[in-house]
């Protein structure tokens, strides 16, 4: 044996900074035996299901997922602590489309094959390949008189949450699908209880006032954090931004994280006696992924765990809710290394206190390029960097200097992209509590809504042709 | 609601070419059942193991075996048909190295811990951090009295083999590793019965001929397909190229597929009454992930996927066969779409006969560049494309010859890349057969061998502090 370049010991992945200034905080280790063959235990997945909390990851592929987990470490331990996810790994879906002109899919026929089992063009928000309404998991729950929500980071009716409570042969008709979730009755009752996410501007409009009429019939209508956790109505509309709310580390005060909207949306669905169907979506990591915005989809990854954390914590003590978290197609051909070097830090993320899109704004309304980056990250830039930012904004162009920006935060991770759009490899799939076994595998995306259906008892014919 | 921009009603993915004349084969569909949980019924994974298989498929990351099915997909029927592993996909395994340098793997030190239960430093051959020799799964097998195999396409001395049958500080010394083969013995044993690979100038050496000191102590020695399969020793020796073998697609008839030396190996181990230990790497899968050539990844996701059938065959007789496959990490940051496109094809994938290597080293030679491209794809390509190749061949660079090749199938089939490298994503695990859920959910690299060890009985001490 011959001696080999060994320098010096240092643990893997850079050791966290002992003062804490970073946007992301370091989130606390599941509890759950990591052994092999424990992670999925007998005690919780025994018993009736009479809740189910379905949790989607918009573009939340396994790059972000292991991304997430790495860049959370404990880099004073051997072995990697794990997500809330991680110890409920079941399995990966197929999330291929079935459109005439594209065989990635989109965030709207992928929900509609979640919500109803069924594969269908891009676009579609719950109906079929031939434009016809196709029933839904939520629609199915509320018909066995569940209490229902729908949760979401985006406008309430975007793509994601309209596919489980509207129909439309068009996902961008986002007023039509607003009135839906007014119009739309399931015998004689509104089939949403709970509405959380953004979207002001789609139900407050000049042609109809959806808010007053979800009043009228009963709903609080809340528009701020303090007003939701304040308001304990088994029906509200909440609505926290004229479209998507802002992503986790830019928010105000105001806004309410998604741990906050979900827990508040169990808080009401739970008080219903014949259980509950509730979708939460962690909505804009696939919008950071879009953007190729590292420092962004990591801020939703910790938005959307903590969601998932609170869905988990509740169904532990419920022992009748199953949980069921998963993505919809990954986004931007993220990976963990690139141009050839085998490293990936998750130290540069933390060190931001607010997104590239943020700070690319303040300085598109006058702000000055070093102050801003100064203030809002937490890292020592090079000159280089700086004058990259200082030239972007001399375009006056919102993107480049948000693309600048990002920049930094790529070359520094060594995160790479290869599109702005979505990826088609298969997705993780976590399950926890009664029935989790149910979507253990490789599982197609409409086995979702079909696993569903099946522990609703719900009579749905699926044209699986 | 308003109507959409639909069509035409066609299906997705490119309709199969009704003319066979591809160099890659459309696999026959799993007959396993794709149902949620039913993918692990109850049949298979009872009972007592008596041998292993461990199959790695190098750098198989989850955008390799998703492409790969969709390459492979039968258009006329509505679901995707599943490759030979989709039915036994258990979980995903995290691949993260403990390196003083770097945090995305490399095969030495990802093999060491599925072989040996141990993280170490990228580059180790079956050595902890501190260099001392680590106790691998097949030395544990062979110390039970079982017959042992290591088959491989790259050279049988490369990285994820040795991490099974060697001992190393650096994986670049494969002579040495050859020498290990043969000097290392366990109760007075040579430790692998089964050698079949690459690597002839590693064993026949101007200090050294390995070759003849294995046939004096009674193994077989082949170096082509015909007398591997006329020979049925139980120790054999089988090197069928100098260094790692030609790619699936381009060999020779003298040389045998992955899957023949499989069965060949199989064969011989399954004679011995105590059971076996057998390793079997799609070494090439990764080589042509490093390369960004999506034709060789194709290539050698077909040679894996034919012998992981091959060995689930076996099992499926056997019962006392525990077959597990997984990937050590993946590589190039392969994405199915790049470039803001919603679609990936595998068309213009199996109109390839030949790799890109393969062809930019015929016009290196003095072969025409229309002439080359001409007879070996199957595709009528621009002028644009032909003109880069002759561009390219100006350069009397090999590399730059075979780059340009390699972007017609890249642009043709919207394959994205983002490293020459390595990436840190969690790969996919499949295992079938008695004790295949030990193997379930998210577990570490090193639960692979701590899994196997635990399941010969083995007394193994693993540092895990």
């Amino acid at each position: 044996m011959t001696s080999k370049p060994f320098k010096k010991k240092v643990l893997p992945f850079i050791i966290a900074s002992a003062v804490a200034l970073s946007g992301i905080a370091v989130s606390v280790p599941s509890a759950e035996a990591q052994a092999p063959g424990k992670s999925q235990g007998k005690a919780h997945n025994q018993g009736k299901v009479k809740n189910v909390i379905f949790l989607i990851g918009d573009g939340m592929g396994t790059s972000y997922t292991s991304a997430y987990r790495y860049m959370q470490d404990n880099a004073g331990t051997k072995f990697a602590e794990g997500t809330a996810f991680d110890s409920h790994l079941v399995g990966q879906q197929m999330t291929y489309p079935e459109d005439p002109d594209q065989n990635v899919t989109d965030s709207a026929s992928a929900a509609t094959a979640m919500s109803a089992g069924i594969k269908t063009y891009n676009n579609a928000i719950a109906v079929d390949n031939d434009e016809s309404e196709v029933k839904t998991v939520l629609e199915a729950a509320k018909e066995k008189g569940k209490a229902t929500g729908l949760v979401a980071t985006s406008e309430i009716t975007h793509a994601t949450p309209a596919s489980f409570g509207a129909h439309d042969v068009a996902r961008k008709n986002m007023n039509a699908i607003a009135d839906d979730y007014y119009d739309e009755m399931i015998d004689g009752k509104h089939k949403v209880d709970v509405l959380l996410g953004g979207g002001t501007k789609l139900f407050e409009r000049q042609d109809r006032n959806l808010t007053e009429e979800f009043e009228k019939d009963g709903y609080s209508y809340v528009t701020d954090r303090e007003a939701l956790l304040a308001n304990d109505d088994e029906q509200v509309l909440g609505l926290f931004a004229p479209a998507g709310l802002p992503k986790m580390i830019d928010r105000e005060e105001s806004v309410p994280s998604l741990e906050e909207m979900t827990t508040s949306a169990i808080d009401r669905l739970e008080k219903d006696e014949d259980g509950f169907f509730l979708m939460v979506e962690g909505s804009q990591v696939d919008w950071a992924g879009h953007d190729n915005d590292i420092v962004g989809a990591m801020s939703e990854m910790q938005d959307f765990e903590k969601a998932y954390a609170a869905a988990i914590e509740f169904a532990k003590k419920d022992k009748n809710t199953l949980v069921i978290a998963t993505a919809d197609h990954s986004t931007g051909g993220f990976s963990i290394g690139s141009d050839g070097i085998y490293n990936w830090f998750g130290e540069p993320i933390k060190a931001a206190k607010r997104t590239p899109d943020f700070m690319a704004q303040q300085i598109l309304d006058g702000a000055g390029v070093e102050e801003t980056l100064s203030e809002f990250i937490d890292l020592e830039l090079t000159d280089a960097e700086i004058n990259a930012v200082k030239k972007a904004a001399e375009t006056k162009n919102l993107t480049q200097i948000d693309n600048a920006i990002e920049e930094i935060f790529n070359e520094r991770t060594h995160t790479g992209w290869t599109t702005g759009g979505h990826t088609g490899e298969d997705v993780p799939v976590y399950a926890f509590g009664p029935s989790s076994e149910k979507f253990a595998g490789n599982i197609e995306n409409t086995d979702m809504a079909k696993g569903i259906f099946d522990l609703l008892k719900a009579k749905v014919e699926i044209d699986d042709k």
